[in-house]
């Protein structure tokens, strides 16, 4: 399970030095779509920036004495509250018109946030995003928006508000790279609980795919790769039905994560 | 088949320009992994620069003007000659320590190339590389090194000479990368001729993956995507022995580079 941060979480001061300091590289972000997956819903946690119109994936900038890595979960923590999550990258966005909006301008920028921001501050060129994305069970989190937003939710990825420069791409490309790794890598770790059901496992992938899939062929291709457990213990869902409970093999799950295994559904 | 650029490849000046300009994005970088194929032969196209001892992947910065994969393409004209390359993005490098290395200081920066360089310029900081890879036919082009180059040659993947910075790992991650994608999207059209046996495609993939593949499944399975067409004409290779040709069905095959497709080999 995802920890959650209990200490304050932002300091104003901190994020007010970001725009005028030597301390970040310049030209770079990080952007961070983070799906949450709860009982056949997927969803994507989404910000409104106070004086905006727009929605955005959690993003920010990245630190000289930090790795792209390290600064996708600072940021995570920073903007969200979440913390120990696992992100995967995925892909680098970058074309000088990705961040133009009539929205982002110096005059704006000041109004927003009070800070005082030059026209050829690099952010007003373009910046490259090295975007990540992960997955959590959103039912089990809360989430804090930070200092300068006005909203965060968990949008269904099916109704997506509108979106700030080319995230809805951003998302779109983060689900398509989500859909090829589940043939090659392991999920569900922190999106189950310890023990589950076939027909949990199931809709999860049934849902992250957006697809259904044959139960048997994909009980059957599962169980192949070894990452599962079968129990002796059942759980009693109803007159009748006790299916039996499964748990994953952690050690198995691991070096699959590492290495990769590789099933096709 | 890639086309050969055949004007003055390189501009010194334009070059000296680079690193005292304001016309790059700071802080960015692309990195070209380019494989050749020939053969049943993989290999990946390395240069030494003048005054190293060490190679690297064909990279170079990013253009205020251009997007990451326009930069990616002009690298590669600039350096290597080659055009009209299909890059794939498949990652970003990002730590403090990446490109860290004793023989990249200020003084052995301006003994080299003559330029004076600043050492606080933002090359000395980090900077992300934004990763790509490329296939192409290494038997059919001809490669020329840049002005600050000493050497250019295609090297074989198992047998890679001392690398600069991260760029062993660069090269590690995008045959990773391309082992992965094989699966959900097709290969071949530039690295084979137009018409072509099934034992031809079969060694392909079979090196690619770095492993064999039982030769009737994987006919099946390829001719079950719909990207071959099996031509009526044969191709004598010796005594009785003249298989059929087949040849790429390009409207399927573009497809298919464009939607995914998927091949359980």
């Amino acid at each position: 399970m995802n920890k959650q941060s209990t200490n304050s979480l932002f300091s104003l001061d901190y994020e007010k030095s970001i725009f005028n300091s030597e301390e970040f590289l310049k030209n770079v972000a990080v952007d961070n779509v983070i799906f949450g997956y709860h009982e056949k819903e997927l969803k994507v946690l989404l910000l409104r920036p106070g004086g905006y119109s727009k929605w955005t994936v959690t993003g920010g900038y990245v630190k000289k004495t930090e790795s792209i890595d390290e600064a996708a979960a600072r940021v995570a923590i920073t903007r969200t509250g979440l913390s120990n999550l696992f992100f995967q990258q995925f892909r680098s966005f970058g074309t000088p018109e990705r961040v133009k909006d009539p929205e982002l301008t110096p005059e704006l920028f000041t109004e927003r946030t009070g800070l005082q921001i030059s026209a050829s501050h690099w952010i007003f060129d373009y910046y490259v995003s090295v975007a990540f994305y992960t997955l959590t069970e959103f039912s089990l989190v809360t989430v804090n928006k930070g200092p300068y937003d006005e909203e965060i939710a968990w949008k269904a990825i099916d109704q997506l508000p509108d979106l700030m420069f080319d995230h809805k791409e951003i998302i779109s490309e983060a689900l398509k790279a989500l859909r090829i790794h589940i043939y090659h890598y392991p999920v569900g770790y922190e999106l189950l609980p310890e023990k589950f059901t076939l027909p949990e496992i199931h809709n999860l992938y049934e849902t992250i795919l957006g697809k259904s899939l044959d139960s048997r062929n994909f009980t059957r291709k599962l169980m192949a790769t070894g990452i599962l457990k079968k129990l002796s213990e059942t759980r009693s869902i109803g007159a009748h039905r006790s299916p039996f409970l499964y748990k994953f093999d952690k050690k198995k799950y691991d070096a699959a994560l590492k290495n990769g295994m590789f099933v096709a559904f």
